[in-house]
């Protein structure tokens, strides 16, 4: 968790901005997770540039500023909405890693694919790589999240030479196929059978993680 | 080359919209072949989306009217832009192929990292691929270039079943390494000797090519 994160939980609002502390009884319950619900639907749907604070603090209905308040600037408020959504993910070394270096490039592969397959869970994904794809500042949330949580717990299982460069190569393929698959829709990709990708993805995914 | 493209050559002006002929006496010499130059540049710099009709007309100092009249629509004008900077990737399939399957992995990350590496190929590139992953029309001329004209082709020589799947899980690899490498700069991919990168890659890429 990072500053201007959920960390502080609904009944202790951060006041580092000096602003007088508000409550619940005058946001109305709950105003800082509808803020954040709000933030990830508006990320999802326009990207992180053209998203704005005043379109979240709208969908959420409460002022613009209490939107600063709690999360802080605009990038921070992406990363607290990417956090969210990137949740489920970040138990993706304990479920992947867990049974061992044996078969991890399929659970691996697996894990991304069951999570590209849900449209619920896709949209905020897909709208974490567009932005980082485009922009500077969605590309640095997109860095310390995806390396630094994902791919370093998963590299420092590895006992092998160049683990780094071995486990972003491995996101480089699921990364890549999920964009094609997904986003450009090539065929035959975008309608093959996830299984079928598995068989094929899967080994290679082993093989950049744990082959010569 | 598609319909709006560089096939009439600059003394065949394009009559289909109906519009008066022009001529180079009118336009100034060379009014095609600056156009499509400012075309590229603005995707480049914009964008699918924010690439404007009016900003590449002003680039090329003519009348916005005159890129329609050679050109079509936005997409058209796109998909023009995307053939002239896609040039020498469609050359690929016979330098990569003209050796045989053997070797075919590594030959083809060579020359996807090559192209890649110098920024004066790399940055139209960037501007296709980040253009089909916002926009569909975008999207769609990815498909119809990247597929069709250069995967198929080298799906055709792969002597293996499920071989245009094949192809497109190799692309996914190799889209995924650039996006991770030279956009979102993952390290240590980003630092990493275009050596290093071969080394990993290619056998990668053999392997979904010509692999069991």
């Amino acid at each position: 968790m990072t500053s201007g994160g959920t960390g502080a939980g609904p009944a202790g609002p951060d006041r580092r901005r000096g602003r007088p502390a508000r409550t619940d009884a005058v946001d109305g319950p709950g105003a800082r997770e509808r803020i954040l619900t709000a933030a990830r639907a508006e990320f999802a749907a326009r990207g992180y540039e053209k998203a704005s604070i005043r379109g979240i603090a709208k969908a959420a209905e409460v002022d613009p500023a209490l939107v600063h308040h709690y999360y802080g600037t605009k990038e921070q408020v992406f990363e607290a909405a990417v956090e969210m959504s990137f949740a489920p993910a970040l138990s993706a070394p304990e479920i992947v890693l867990e049974g061992g270096l044996e078969g991890v490039g399929e659970r691996l592969t697996r894990f991304v694919l069951g999570v590209w397959e849900n449209p619920v869970t896709r949209e905020p994904l897909l709208a974490i790589v567009r932005s980082a794809l485009n922009n500077d500042a969605a590309a640095a949330v997109f860095r310390k999240l995806v390396a630094r949580q994902l791919l370093r717990r998963i590299a420092a299982e590895l006992a092998v030479p160049d683990a780094d460069l071995r486990a972003e190569l491995a996101a480089a393929q699921l990364v890549g196929t999920a964009m094609l698959r997904y986003v450009i829709k090539l065929e035959p990709l975008a309608s093959a059978d996830p299984e079928r990708i598995v068989a094929r993805v899967a080994p290679v995914v082993q093989q950049h993680l744990t082959g010569p």
